[in-house]
């Protein structure tokens, strides 16, 4: 805190820039195609006239970039301690935008709320800023913080050697059950996780299963997860629950829809986990009626950011839920952000998604050394705000890699099939 | 904020003082009997080993304080910004605690959680400190005000002239619909209230309807709203539903437990509200399940402090649900409370409840002049904290009240039989 701004002054919104940005991705496979060889995100900075910045980090689509603009001129301002002033100017801009999802399909998240996924960078900066006015860390604003490390799991894709064209990256194929071991070994050595996911949908059946039964004998204490990303019919769902009871901690998204989720529910032993049939509000009634899930995998960057999702997390709670927590492609913002929200939710009882270790340490916007992994797990920075600081020569680098790649949307699929043109996008493929 | 004091901190809860009160009450009527001459409250002080003082107000009776002392040596220690700290100690300490309701019946709440009700205080407490300490009211730090004043209704009562053996008080007698329009004509005139609640259950069910009907002859653009607690039997409750068609703006427990409401709200028109039959996040899944209710009367004294109420906001927005707002005889301290939750709570859809105007003026714990009601609403403060400062010597006066009165747990009906003595609790009563 500066020693000559006085918190309670007023703090209104004096500009917001956001900026695109664009690091390097590695071919990693999915049940609608393969990761491009660039993620696309997008940094909001938040001045407020009494000369405090805020960050947040969020998607990179240039739909969500065209609406995250259109909003902004609208929050010039505001307080930034009132995120509910916020919340009601997005609301108001994006009336009649009825556009569902956004990145749709490709981004593994379908139909989650375009206000509140606009919402989410502005309120995770202008806690950022309330943080650093007030000189407390987020997890404090949130209600403070129940645990002060936060473990995630490690998250394990089959991949290619490397991208079409380019040399095989470090990490090398991994296209059956020692591919994937081996994968895992390499990251729990790395990086110390002590829960593991596969992301699955992208062989047959059986060889996931072949997978994860591989990963229970070379980690024999690891909980382990399966996500196939709905790539299954109900009858192939309810035979792979069948295959692995008593191995997966959850079974997350084996088939789509409430309706479909709530058949498998019915027929197979362990938890079923989604980010695809709750991913706003709006879907959580009907979920709850069908008795569809076990867990809800949240994410701010669609629920509305850090505020609105200790909303899910008092919903999960109160209904019997368990809480788990999605993560995409990511930096170090959003990263922090992740951190400090799980820190202040007493009932988030899994271990979190992350996309970590596939990014360069090399590339990201935040000054580096805040955020380590330690033993799986990422300590809570104790500083005001964030505890991030954004590191602009960084952040310069990867606005000009999003200005030179090319690339405006995320597109799994075209990218798959502009190296295998057979290829069709099949839901469920299985 | 102390200039020297940064709220970087630490901010350790150094003492906590609970000091039981009471305050002088009205002869007012209800279902299960008659309010006392005296209301007992709490007030709870919280400080911290730098120097700030927080407060809180919750329930009077005995067995709540001994709970209140028992979890306050808990909570020496705890950094005031860490509410997830003080929830954890206080449910582990009250584990083993199944006693349910607390102040029962006769406060007009059935069953709500013990940990949230002993929680709330210290809550409010800590938010009061972690203002103070930031500099920033409540509303801030609960996401920001989106309303600058609260509407509150009208809150009115069958009630005798006076306390047997007493002098008549000030409002005189209301035991009939004349009566009930002259005491709604005095108070609207006082306090400018632009909604009506009547607290039935009193007389007989048709004696209620005329008062409705006579109060909206008298006040036809008022909303009007009638709470028997749970007086009558589903039959009984839907012919008055059908009875006040078009009047009522929502009809309060007209009848017990969530099966009943249910079967009441298929057969009426007006939306059912409850501060009865859902007075826990464990009632939650069975009233929605059910159907049981439209509206959930929140409460920040057993809905877990002003946190967890934005929790319930949060469902109630998610499942389609009204929000409005309860309350029982209370001080000053609840009100900031109240006032700070309502302005930060964008799904607050109805004017909050309010005894206020059955308090005496000279009777309360703060410095007067900061909550003042304007055409039926309060200002929401603006300095840091709850905006209010406790007025020692108001406090002892009515710590030295609540030694004198002997009162020590509310019972509404044994005063009734204390001066009717054939009278009997009878559940439902019509
Ligand atoms: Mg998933
Ligand atoms: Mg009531």
């Amino acid at each position: 805190m500066s020693a000559s701004i006085h918190p309670a002054g007023p703090h209104p919104i004096e500009s917001i820039v956001v900026t695109p940005v664009a690091f390097r991705d590695l071919p990693l496979l999915n049940t609608v195609g393969v990761h491009e060889p660039y993620a696309l995100r997008a940094i909001v900075e938040v001045t407020t006239t009494s000369g405090f910045t805020g960050l947040g980090e969020t998607y990179g689509d240039a739909p969500h970039i065209a609406r995250l603009e259109l909003v902004a001129r609208q929050l010039v301002g505001v307080d930034i301690f009132n995120i509910g002033e916020l919340r009601r100017r997005i609301t108001a801009t994006l009336r009649g935008d009825t556009t569902r999802g956004g990145h749709g399909m490709s981004g593994m998240v379908t139909g989650s709320s375009t206000p509140d996924r606009v919402l989410s960078p502005f309120d995770v900066a202008a806690l950022d800023i309330q943080g650093k006015i007030v000189g407390r860390p987020v997890s404090d604003l949130l209600g403070g913080a129940v645990r002060s490390e936060i473990p995630f799991s490690g998250y394990l894709f089959y991949k290619w050697a490397g991208h079409p064209g380019a040399d095989d990256d470090a990490w090398g194929a991994a296209l059956d059950a020692d591919g994937i071991v081996a994968q895992a070994k390499t990251m729990v050595d790395a990086y110390g996780f002590s829960a593991l996911k596969l992301k699955g949908g992208v062989l047959a059946p059986e060889q996931e299963v072949e997978a994860i039964l591989a990963l229970r004998r070379a980690f024999p204490d690891h909980p382990l997860r399966l996500d196939p990303n709905a790539a299954w019919t109900v009858e192939t769902a309810v035979g792979v629950g069948r295959a692995l009871e008593g191995v997966l901690e959850y079974l997350e998204d084996p088939t789509p829809s409430i309706a479909g989720m709530a058949a498998v529910r019915r027929e197979v032993p362990m938890p079923l986990a989604t980010n695809m049939c709750v991913v706003s509000f709006d879907d959580v009634p009907e979920a709850v009626r069908e008795g569809a899930v076990d867990v809800i995998l949240s994410d701010h960057h669609f629920w509305g950011g850090l505020r609105r999702s200790q909303g899910l997390a008092a919903i999960t709670e109160t209904f019997g839920l368990g809480l788990s927590m999605h993560s995409n492609s990511h930096l170090g913002i959003s990263l922090a952000a992740m951190v400090h929200l799980a820190a202040a939710t007493p009932n988030l009882d899994y271990a979190c998604d992350t996309h970590w270790p596939w990014k360069l340490e090399s590339e990201d916007v935040i000054v580096p050394g805040v955020l380590c992994f330690d033993r799986g797990a990422v300590a809570v920075p104790t500083t005001p705000g964030l505890g991030v600081e954004l590191d602009r020569d960084r952040l310069a680098v990867l606005h000009e890699q999003y200005l030179a790649c090319g690339l405006r949307n995320r597109d799994d699929t075209g990218y798959m099939q502009s190296i295998r043109p057979g290829y069709e996008l099949v839901s469920p493929r299985w």
